[in-house]
């Protein structure tokens, strides 16, 4: 593959537009009983238009046989090697809940949890407290945690989830998870993975024990277990390797973490999908590259519900006129991985794409479905490929070599 | 993928024959009016013979949405990874031209172009001056030019056209172009891009000097721009790697300088395709690979003429037949990239490929098509794999491990 080196070399800055739009989770398996996949099943005027215009194909967005976490399948999306730009749990959550991240700093995910009076885990997310408990539980502990030299700072997520957060000198982010993955054991103590992070394991150790002291009466939220620790990671731009102004619009933090680290300007996108199309219309002029995220087909994949798939994919197909009467030069549609809702969860199955331009060469695909798209013009391939294939289809590539 | 030395290893030397037949730009785009490219409109019995008797598929070049240069299009076919086996305009233009590069030598591609009073570029071409006043060019400045220590020549090439080289000791091709690429600029200062490449640039810059008062009355082509400055790439030879004893037939000097440099013998080609028929029936039997270049395809496309490209595949075919009479074991038909009559030049879009021997797997694939092809046994594949393909066609690799 052609490296982001010859790329910078051969990127052009033009007028035309790109829109990647991302129904996460998108790729499915057939139902039982009718031999159909969600989004097979369900019933998509606009999508199969737009596959009919355009070329199409079936990517892996890592490898074949890979089941992509969201960071590394939105990374390949956005034309980085994904096994290369790796980063931790903790960098994307933070970016993704706006949180300030300075070279030096180290990260964390941390969950709240219960444990019993032995200190053993006995809910790994605490009930999944409410989001307001979540936010007290992070002022005790911003007001209680005193580590001499380091700042040490707690964020609130969504439910359970916070971000927790060191600055200071001579950290590292080298430290293993204390969460053990499984209930019914003690917090793991955080280890030094590297002789650079001794320090950062010891800070992080008595922040845990200063932890269970603030939080004993917080049942069920009197603990804590972190993972991800990690810092940010220093990747070059989207707009240094292709000479694109992106911008993100998603409304979930973690989507909007990813796109920060590759330098994408974050729009504000509402809740709704009927918001983020208002974003996008609102920005259109601004920016020649959008990444537009929609995350309940993903989700209902994840719910197993399978009939609630195909009526996020048919939610999703009624607001895609609105995205298209834009006119932007390239449309990319596609998945960041398959969630088939027979898996209850994301898996390794290719995502069905469709690459709408006017200079694509169309294939005979009519419809947009994981059967149809496998004989479209883009073959089987990778999906970090199509980055250079938009840039190619918006004319901003030129020549490579003589 | 298979490296060269694994390939090494199970190459085997046999009489078997391997045709590689490059319809250069031959992938193009649907018409409007009737939804075929140039290579379905056109009328090709013969190429639809061959593509029904064969394995057909659709190849990337270079990588998906990339739009190669004659130059990597070719290393692609010919075996070698085109961004690893990258080189300069300057070798490829000077290879061409039958000039000899030996080690340490440096050459760069020169055009002449017209300069006003001021010595600001106003055509970067000299009007195209005619091949015959480039050569009076060219005589002046390799009487006039003189520089210490180094020997200076220039080499006349199509119209305005010229190679530079430089022989002599501690040089360095890390220089800078000096032409800007658009009128209305002066030329640059050649400049050194690696501290090595001092000496070279204050050389080439004195060069210029000299030039300028050597060409001022020479108007239009009163002035030179230069690029691409390069040495002799010392790449692995296709006899190294694949043991072949490879020729090449083309009639442009580009492709003769490809070939030379992955080590083929250049046979005398002619001009027209009947006279590269006749190099390849006289030398027949003293070579077991055959690269065979077709320049028409392109050309029309490059000039936007769709109908002028459907003829010249349609010229083609009507020659296929007196190639096809000498039986080779194995006979490649494609090009080094797409040329859409519709983007008037090299695109991204994949090409259409045919290989056809005795013991391919044969596909459905009835006709030589953009459409067709995609149907084919070999898929959407890079075109570096084809050179493994040919040579297992031909019966010359052994088993691959134990």
């Amino acid at each position: 593959m052609i490296g982001f080196d010859e790329i910078r070399k051969i990127a052009q800055v033009t007028p035309s537009k790109i829109l990647l739009l991302v129904m996460d989770g998108i790729g499915g398996l057939p139902h039982p009983d009718t031999g159909k996949t969600e989004l097979e099943t369900a019933n998509t005027p606009n999508l199969d238009r737009l596959a009919s215009k355009g070329i199409c194909g079936m990517a892996y967005t890592v490898s074949p046989g890979i089941t992509p976490g969201s960071a590394p399948g939105h990374m390949s999306l956005f034309g980085y090697e994904p096994t290369m730009y790796q980063f931790g749990r903790g960098i994307v959550e933070a970016l993704g809940l706006d949180i300030e991240v300075g070279p030096g700093d180290v990260v964390v995910r941390g969950n709240f949890c219960t444990v019993d009076d032995d200190g053993v885990i006995t809910d790994r997310r605490a009930g999944r407290i409410p989001t307001e408990v979540c936010k007290e539980q992070c002022a005790i502990l911003n007001k209680g945690v005193a580590v001499s030299g380091t700042q040490v700072q707690f964020f609130a997520g969504k439910d359970h989830r916070f971000v927790m957060r060191l600055r200071g000198d001579g950290l590292s982010h080298h430290v293993g998870d204390t969460d053990p993955q499984h209930e019914g054991m003690h917090p793991l103590a955080p280890e030094a993975l590297d002789p650079s992070a001794t320090r950062t394991a010891e800070i992080a150790a008595d922040i845990v024990a200063q932890a269970r002291t603030l939080l004993k009466d917080r049942h069920p939220a009197n603990m804590f277990l972190l993972r991800g620790f990690s810092e940010h990671p220093d990747y070059p731009s989207i707009n240094d390797i292709y000479g694109l102004t992106p911008a993100c619009i998603a409304p979930y933090p973690m989507y909007r973490g990813v796109s920060r680290v590759v330098g994408m300007d974050i729009l504000p996108a509402g809740e709704t999908l009927e918001d983020e199309v208002a974003a996008l219309k609102k920005n259109y002029d601004k920016y020649d590259y959008f990444f537009m995220h929609y995350k309940k087909t993903d989700a209902k994949g994840e719910d197993g519900d399978f009939d609630a798939k195909v009526q996020a994919i048919e939610d999703y197909d009624r607001v895609l006129p609105s995205i298209l009467e834009l006119n932007p030069d390239v449309v990319i549609v596609t998945g960041d991985h398959s969630t088939p809702a027979g898996l209850v969860g994301h898996s390794w199955h290719t995502v069905p794409v469709i690459l709408s331009a006017k200079y694509c060469r169309r294939d005979e695909v009519t419809a947009y479905g994981e059967s149809a798209c496998l004989k479209g013009g883009l073959g089987v391939f990778a999906a970090v490929e199509l980055m250079p294939l938009a840039m190619a289809n918006a004319l901003k590539l030129n020549k490579f070599g003589a």
